[in-house]
């Protein structure tokens, strides 16, 4: 019995999204296997969390040697997960162009619950046709914005609104580079609340430290669905920890519906069973966070940049003003010898 | 060049106070080496931190076969960092108690630039002889609340209030248990930012996320020194994240005086050099920040909770409900034969 903050919300519910099993694979290259994922599906599913996302790393159908093969395919990990969860939804995730029609009509054939499509902030239009497959299916859909601090709150209100047009029952943003202060989600978050009339989802990344403040004032704001990953487990400063997460969110008066005693052993399984160490905040996590770089770009800055004898630090952030997004990694040779002209990079 | 937050204050000053060397101690059974000390010292240095706190982590005259020995003692600690030093201040920390007069009179005879003089929450006058000594002496002196969440913010302000009048000029607050969400932060830092005219100092601990939100509520709310230790080099869930903290606080506004380069390499340097890992959040330090209990319960938690076959979270929280503080760690065992008795921690 402590004087600290007791609960402020007459009890809001709020519906965790976890994608330990999907955004987790960046940072183990893709490679979960069998028992890792059934382990962790069981853990989460007795924990009563709502949703389990499972796949690689970038979706339905990435698996690829660009990107990173997988060491399941889609349908190991769909019939996998399906089989282990009794209470909680199956949940998959697809952007378009890595993953096809094709895929989704396979992951229906393995009974998901729940498709997630992603676009850049503001390509939403990319995300038209799948979602209105998903509707005719009749099957719950959502649409996400990535890298959504590059675009204004006003452009992701408009984007999301496009995206609940095309038919998704939950839209909303994901800080990808890990760039957000509280105060940025909750104008966000805002504007978007005011523009739909679905719910609202957030998913956050840790590299300003920031990522459970995020989420909380995510919900303050009028969020509905909160991602999070059991011991942040994602790439590189990773994702909102979960069951860090989900006590402060009843703690501060809302309602998860999630055990707790349950969640501790599923992240404990977690951090045993599925990563070499969890997730920490390292010095170039805090670069490409700050800069608002998608820190996937982290080992091709790192290995340009001893190449050319330029500090990474000033490769990322330059990468920031340029406004580079994930795809664009020929722009980071073009950092460097810009950098490398301009005698900045240049060591004694 | 991002749509997100930019700086919202007019460029209030922050002082960072460093305890890595200091408070670090705890995560390594306070072994820390003469070539670690100078290694960190002088990064720190360079990167313009104007304070370095060193020494055992329960401060001055600690080091014992209790509380761990120390690698180093005292005087040892003492020379090597103030040879390390050319810009930064030298700190040291003081629990009366653990440290006495003639240990203060040591460390100025080593020219430290500042003493720390720490109490539980509720217990200030415990400080009156030691500040009043450091008065006497013309030394730099803060007095600072432990497990401040026990205490409200009226009692707070009451007992920062007096240290001011023993002869600190600076006096604030410990999240030692980690407990606090940034609310909470702001409501006590208000407090006694009302009723002092000195500057006013927040320290945090990583158990629920939330240091970096808690840290900068803090700063929000008027505190003007902040403690940050590299990759939050700490007990349990750790401390502050120095380096993130740090350019947080830029972003928002607020002038640090720091090299963010420098600071970048020495958080480097102390991952590499001090720790064998960054700390992360796991399941027991959530629920210890949780339940408002000192971590270093853990290990006797653990330890009795085995033998007597009850759950540690149990215990824990039972611990937070009967208020335990630092030094009655004989509760644990009470809780445990409790628990036990009422059949609750009974496994099948």
């Amino acid at each position: 019995m402590t004087e600290a903050t007791g609960p402020k919300t007459s009890g809001k519910p709020i519906q965790i999204h976890d994608p330990s099993l999907r955004d987790g694979h960046h940072a183990v290259r893709h490679r979960l296997g069998a028992d890792q994922l059934r382990a962790y599906a069981r853990a989460a599913d007795a924990a009563r969390v709502p949703v389990v996302e499972v796949g690689h790393g970038n979706g339905l159908g990435a698996s690829s040697l660009q990107v990173g093969l997988a060491k399941l395919n889609d349908d190991e990990m769909l019939s996998i997960t399906r089989e282990a969860l009794t209470n909680s939804k199956l949940g998959v995730f697809l952007l378009p162009g890595w993953g096809t029609a094709q895929d989704i009509k396979n992951a229906i054939a393995h009974e998901v619950d729940l498709v997630r499509v992603g676009t850049h902030c503001t390509e939403a239009t990319l995300a038209e046709r799948h979602l209105g497959f998903l509707r005719d299916e009749g099957v719950e859909a959502h649409g996400v914005l990535l890298m959504s601090h590059m675009a204004t709150p006003d452009q992701l209100a408009e984007e999301c609104a496009r995206l609940v047009g095309y038919g998704a029952t939950g839209v909303g943003i994901l800080d990808s580079a890990g760039h957000y202060l509280p105060p940025d989600v909750t104008e966000r978050v805002r504007a978007i609340r005011a523009a739909v009339d679905v719910s609202v989802i957030f998913h956050g990344h840790n590299n300003l430290g920031m990522a459970v403040a995020n989420s909380v004032a995510a919900a303050d704001a009028g969020a509905d669905i909160l991602d999070a990953c059991a011991r942040g487990f994602g790439a590189g400063a990773g994702n909102t920890q979960l069951e860090v997460l989900v006590p402060v969110l009843e703690r501060l008066g809302y309602r998860t519906g999630i055990d707790l005693y349950g969640l501790l052993d599923a992240a404990d399984i977690a951090e045993r069973e599925l990563m070499p160490a969890p997730p920490t905040i390292d010095s170039l996590s805090v670069v490409s966070g700050l800069a608002g770089v998608f820190s996937g770009f982290k080992t091709r800055v790192l290995d340009i940049s001893t190449r050319e004898n330029v500090d990474p630090r000033d490769v990322f952030f330059e990468l920031g003003r340029r406004q580079a997004v994930a795809g664009q990694e020929d722009l980071i040779m073009d950092v460097a010898l810009a950098l490398r002209g301009a005698g900045i990079g240049d060591k004694p």
